[in-house]
């Protein structure tokens, strides 16, 4: 795949996130991806996004800058949104939020198989702490 | 410039790092580079990696993962230091932590213009409460 190919996949997976279409994912995920955060395997995949649009119903993921080197995505999302209760450990309780997540994605047979992903808790801390 | 150029480029800005090679910063390093921390230009770019290792004497910056698309290069740097007093506000107080770095750059006029950057704080007290 080139990275323009990678920069189509990646924008399909993402719509088919905010269109919470989890039994599209199969087209996107590789059955045996493998995530920093410690889940393994499409299923724990789908239960992670899962779980983060119940805690976060208006959840949107908007691609702010994309970086395409096969088989490598990299990408700064950038999120607004009214997480629920705890957040990251955080009591955000449905205030409005907004933080950052830097990404990296190895593909694999045209999949994602690998993710390393860090997100800006400190943002959310400050802006409740403001 | 191409990909290969950046990572060229990259790869010797790591290794000026590493060799606290503060003088050499201006090869890589864009007049009035912006931080995603907040500094602007390169005297306040230099100020934070000269404190970064006044904290930690040992830092060392390796490369796990590139991904290069010009104009831009993200990575996740790996680092195995010992961090004297407080770091990223945690009492690490010279202990062996692990952790990582998310972070995407933005090239321009061949030099480091832009910088997103996330460090894995979490994985860091993990360490220091077990």
């Amino acid at each position: 795949m080139t990275a323009q190919d990678l920069r189509a996949l990646y924008a399909a997976y993402i719509a088919t996130l905010n269109a919470r279409d989890w039994g599209g994912l199969d087209r996107f995920v590789h059955p045996e991806v493998v995530h920093s955060a410690g889940h393994r395997g499409i299923a724990a995949y789908r239960a992670m996004l899962e779980r983060d649009v119940a805690t976060i119903p208006d959840l949107r993921f908007a691609v702010g800058l994309l970086v395409a080197e096969p088989p490598h995505v990299a990408a700064r999302l950038d999120f607004d949104c009214r997480p629920s209760g705890h957040f990251l450990g955080l009591p955000v309780a449905g205030r409005r939020v907004a933080f950052t997540e830097n990404v990296i994605y190895r593909f694999a047979e045209g999949r994602i198989a690998e993710v390393w992903s860090l997100i800006d808790r400190e943002a959310v801390a400050r802006q409740l702490a403001a």
